[in-house]
């Protein structure tokens, strides 16, 4: 397998995206022999880039699952927990739903390839667990939406008629057809190789986007709600328990968000490519002159 | 000058990275010449790489007008105008502020280098644009908080409240301490590059993040209005026209942030990098095996 990096700091090496490997490269691509005072920073630079790594995939896991925890607490406890009979019960599904799958389970799956554990390995079941995930997440959305249509409909409250409900079809749709078009473009055997390099900055663009297009629709959907519940002695102004518990879900999903999107922008932390052709990389939005 | 990009895609060449260069490079970086039949596919991706950027770049520009022409006309016509006495007229200037500072400036600030025309010419007086334009932005956002907090003094409304009041803060906040890093980091000849380079990233990083949250908050604040003002038989439920022109301002918004993070995060319209340990790139999220 070729080595796909080159780093651009003078501190680091090739190694920094790969961790899994012990040989170097010359800035060239091709293999060196390095000596001990080679091979020492080369390593701790590594095992720096690791450890920040997983610190940055603690935290992303941490948040996540603060997010949940914060959901679930916020439906169950002041909202009355949960029901499928089309009362507001069932509409409680809708938030936990959403948050759980449009962006906890989703942005799990988006950093799935960069944990460094599954680089020196076959990446097929990686691809099968990346799009098992992101199944899960989408069979999860689509149940959320179901919980509040059916809500609606019992209630008679029209469907689809909101920014946030606009944003949120749109995130979910979105993901829909990035699936579908990452199942035909990446896993079918008979998909070529020219479509999958097509399909494959757009793919990634458009993971990103549904992200924060998913944040922003939990972010209009809570102040919705918390704007709708809170009223007479325990309005929103008034900043009771709930509105400071749904505040703070926003913040925790703004934060995971960002973590996510850290992750996913740095170079360092992309899988390698072991492609012959790709002999070396530029940082991301590298502009500086200096 | 060095050449800094090398194509992954075998259709493509360096000079797709810089289009105003008619020179080539070899794997390894160094200058060859090359023969008539070699120039040929090289200068037609190089135009067909700045003709898509330019149709994107067009694309960027209409829908950021487009949202300042509709945010404009939603509160000059629909909501009675703008003053500064403290009254729902001074309100009028947070969306139409925060839309055009916080979203449309600061995304054309934010894909400025990637205009190719800048590309063969000293880095400096776009540095001094692109702090330009995002410091007006910056104060264009400040007077947008400035006209909400009146209004909400005069009347006695509470401050900061609700989530989006916290989300639209912390974008305002972050904006202004990545303006203010930007400034010294980038811009004061005093600063060392060891600090350019560890803050590079964190700046790309947060400047994609801080235009997603700001557009959360103009998606949660579009909403919350919309439920505010629209009523009785003009019930945000029932789709009247004032409510059409708030969503459509909502994914006209939600068009643009797409499109900004389109240019940002396409490889091939970067700024090419003259620095000499720069010699080639694998594009962003590179991930495939095949």
């Amino acid at each position: 397998m070729h080595q796909a990096g080159l780093s651009l700091r003078g501190g680091s090496s090739t190694s920094d995206c790969f961790p899994l490997s012990h040989r170097n490269t010359d800035e060239c691509g091709s293999e060196t022999s390095s000596g001990p005072r080679k091979h020492e920073p080369t390593f701790l630079s590594r095992m720096r880039s690791i450890v920040s790594f997983y610190i940055c995939y603690l935290l992303c896991l941490g948040l996540g699952l603060a997010c949940v925890v914060c959901v679930c607490l916020w439906n169950s406890q002041w909202r009355g927990g949960f029901a499928w009979d089309g009362s507001a019960l069932q509409f409680n599904w809708h938030p936990v739903l959403m948050v759980t799958g449009l962006v906890v389970l989703y942005g799990n799956g988006a950093v799935l390839y960069r944990v460094p554990l599954t680089w020196g390995q076959n990446k097929l079941p990686w691809k099968l667990l990346h799009a098992t995930l992101m199944f899960l997440a989408l069979i999860l959305s689509i149940v959320g939406l179901c919980a509040v249509f059916g809500f609606h409909n019992k209630k008679n409250i029209p469907n689809l008629y909101s920014l946030h409900s606009w944003i949120g079809i749109a995130a979910v749709a979105l993901f829909a057809i990035q699936w579908v078009g990452g199942l035909a473009g990446f896993l079918l055997p008979c998909s070529p190789i020219s479509i999958r390099a097509l399909l494959k900055p757009v793919h990634v663009w458009m993971g990103g986007s549904i992200l924060w297009l998913s944040i922003a629709a939990c972010i209009s959907g809570i102040n919705e709600k918390l704007f709708f519940v809170l009223t007479g002695t325990q309005a929103y102004a008034n900043l009771p328990s709930e509105a400071l518990l749904g505040n703070s879900l926003g913040l925790l999903i703004v934060a995971f968000g960002f973590v996510v999107l850290m992750i996913l922008s740095n170079h360092k932390w992309q899988r390698p490519d072991s492609s012959p052709e790709v002999l070396a990389y530029t940082p991301l939005l590298e502009e500086e002159n200096e």
